[in-house]
C-alpha cells in the first residue's frame, strides 16, 4: 500500500502568496517546520509580515491549542483546512491502523478546528470556513480514502451557520499533480500489497495503477490552479458552498446521479477498467492532443 | 447532545424472518445478547433451525474473529451490516471522543467485516455484501454524523469486486420510526448541549429538534418496510448498487445535485428552518392530510 502525505505544504507553497496581498495577515501551518525552507524562499518579502509560518500538528489537541492561542484575540476571519494524507492499495493491504491515520487528518482535524475557530466567529457574527477537499472519491476506479464525510458533514453545518452569517465552502479539486503525488504512485507500484490475493494485486498494478497514472497526467491540475480557484471563493461576498476546480471532472458527478440505482456509474468505471481499457487509454490520448498537451504542460515538474 | 444505539437491534428484529424462510442459515448478531428476549419470541421456530443468534461487536477484531470462526468453513454468502449509532447535537456539544465513537460504527466496523469476509468470497467468485447506510447525510437541515464516508467507500469497491462477481449493495432510509429513535429525540430535547452558546442552543432546540420530530412523523418508514427493500435487493440476480428506500426523500437527494455550488440546497434547508418554518410545518400537515395520515399510521408503536 501507499501512503500520501498531504497536498497540506505543496498547496501551502503557492497559496499564501495569492492571499498576503489582499489580507492583513496570513499564517501558514506545517506540521515539520523543517521542511519550511521552500515556503520561506517562495515568501519573500512577505515573510514574517503579511506571511508568518507556525508549526501546527492538525490531530494533535494541545498543538491546534497552541497555535490559536498564539493569534491575537484569536481572531480567524477565514480557515483554511488543507491537511490531508492519503492511502492508495487494494482494501486488503490496509490495515484498520492505517485507515484510521487517515481519517484523523483528513476528517477528525477538520472537525477539530472548526470546533475552535466557531465560538469566536459565532460572537463577531461573521467568518468563512474553507475545506479543501477531492471529487476523487467518486472517481469510483480506486479503492482509496478519499471518500469522505465531509461534504456532508460541511452541509448540515452550512445550513446552521448561515444564521451567524458564517460561510462553509467546499473546494473540490480532481487529481493535483504534486511532488507527493508522483511519489505516491512510485512508492504504491514498488507495494507487493501483503495480505492481498494475486489476482487483485494483478488487476491493480496492470490496470489500475497505469490508468490513475494516464488520469493524473493527462487531466491533473496544478497546486496553483486550486489555489487560484480556492482564493477565488475567498473573494466571493456570498460564498458558494462547492467549488470544482477541474471542469473536466464535472460528467463523472453527472454520471453518478444520472440513474438513481448508482448502477451507471459502477458499471461504467467497471467497463472503462477491466473491458475497455484501450478506448479508455485512446480517449484520454485523444484528449491529450486535441487539447495541444496543455494539460499535460500543467504538470508540475518533480 | 443526544446518542442514539442503533437500528442494528431493531430492523434484525423483522429482518431475519424475510431471510430464513429462503435460505440456508440466517446469522442474526447483537452486542447485547441480554436483549434477544424480543428476536427470539418473533422468531419462533425458524430460532435455532434457519436461524441462529449469536454474540458479536462489530467494533472489536476479536468478536468479529470469533464470531466468523464459527460460521463452517468461514462461508458468508451475503454480509448485511446493520450496525449504526448516531450522534445529534450542535457540533460545539459533541466531543471529539463521541464523533470517533460514531465512526468506529458506522464506517471502520464495515470495512473490517468487509475485509474479513471478502477472502472468501473472492475464491468462490460470489457474495453479496449489503450496507445499510441512510440518507439524512443529504438532509442538511441537523448537524448529525450521518454524513458518512460509507457510499464513496462502496461504490469504490464495488468497480473492484465486480470483476469477482461480488456484488456491493448500498440501502439508504429516510428517517426510520424507531424505539431508539423516539428515545433519542426525547433524549436531546432534555440535553443542555454544554459548551454550546445560548444562542445555538434556541435555534436547536425551538426550530431544529420539532421539525426533526414532524419529518419523522409525517414521512418516517417502519424498519419493517426497510427491512423489505432490503430482501428485495438481496434477491436481485444483478443487485443494484443503491436503493433508496423511502421515496419521499428523492427529491432532496436531486435538490442537491440540480446546482452545482450547492447553494440551492443549502439555503432551502436553511429558509425552512429558519425563515419559513410555518410553510414547512403546513407542507407537512397537508401532505399528512392529502395521505389520510396513512404515512403516521406506519409509525412503529412505542
Amino acid at each position: 500500500m501507499g501512503r500520501l502525505h498531504a497536498t497540506l505544504f505543496i498547496i501551502f507553497l503557492v497559496f499564501p502568496f495569492y492571499l498576503c496581498s489582499s489580507l492583513a495577515s496570513v499564517i501558514a501551518t506545517m506540521r515539520d517546520l523543517g521542511k519550511r525552507g521552500k515556503l520561506e524562499t517562495e515568501a519573500g518579502q512577505c515573510l514574517n509580515k503579511s506571511l508568518v509560518i507556525k508549526q501546527l500538528d492538525v490531530t494533535q489537541e494541545d498543538s491546534v491549542k497552541k497555535c490559536l492561542e498564539e493569534i491575537p484575540d484569536q481572531k480567524v476571519d477565514i480557515l483554511v483546512n488543507n491537511a490531508g494524507i492519503g492511502q492508495v492499495g487494494p482494501i486488503e493491504s490496509i490495515s484498520m491502523e492505517d485507515a484510521k491515520k487517515v481519517f484523523e487528518t483528513n476528517f477528525f482535524a477538520v472537525m477539530r478546528l472548526i470546533k475552535m475557530v466557531l465560538p469566536a466567529m459565532k460572537k463577531r457574527g461573521s467568518g468563512h470556513i474553507v475545506v479543501i477537499s477531492s471529487v476523487l472519491g467518486l472517481q469510483g476506479i480506486q479503492v482509496d480514502f478519499h471518500s469522505s464525510p465531509i461534504p456532508g458533514f460541511c452541509e448540515s453545518l452550512a445550513v446552521q451557520l448561515l444564521k451567524f452569517n458564517i460561510f462553509i465552502s467546499l473546494i473540490e479539486p480532481g487529481p493535483v499533480n504534486t511532488e507527493f503525488e508522483m511519489k505516491l504512485m512510485e512508492e504504491v507500484s514498488r507495494s507487493d500489497f501483503p495480505g492481498t490475493d494475486p489476482e487483485t494485486v494483478r488487476y491493480f498494478k496492470e490496470l489500475y495503477l497505469p490508468s490513475a497514472h494516464e488520469i493524473f497526467v493527462t487531466l491533473g491540475q496544478t497546486p496553483d490552479a486550486v489555489a487560484k480557484a480556492t482564493v477565488k471563493v475567498i473573494g466571493m461576498d456570498q460564498p458558494v458552498f462547492r467549488k470544482q476546480t477541474n471542469p473536466l471532472y464535472t460528467p463523472l458527478t453527472a454520471l453518478k446521479y444520472a440513474d438513481n440505482t448508482g448502477n451507471l456509474s459502477v458499471r461504467t468505471f467497471y467497463n472503462l477498467q477491466f473491458n475497455y481499457g484501450s478506448i479508455f487509454h485512446f480517449s484520454l490520448n485523444l484528449l491529450r492532443c486535441i487539447t495541444c498537451n496543455c494539460f499535460r504542460r500543467r504538470v508540475m515538474p518533480v
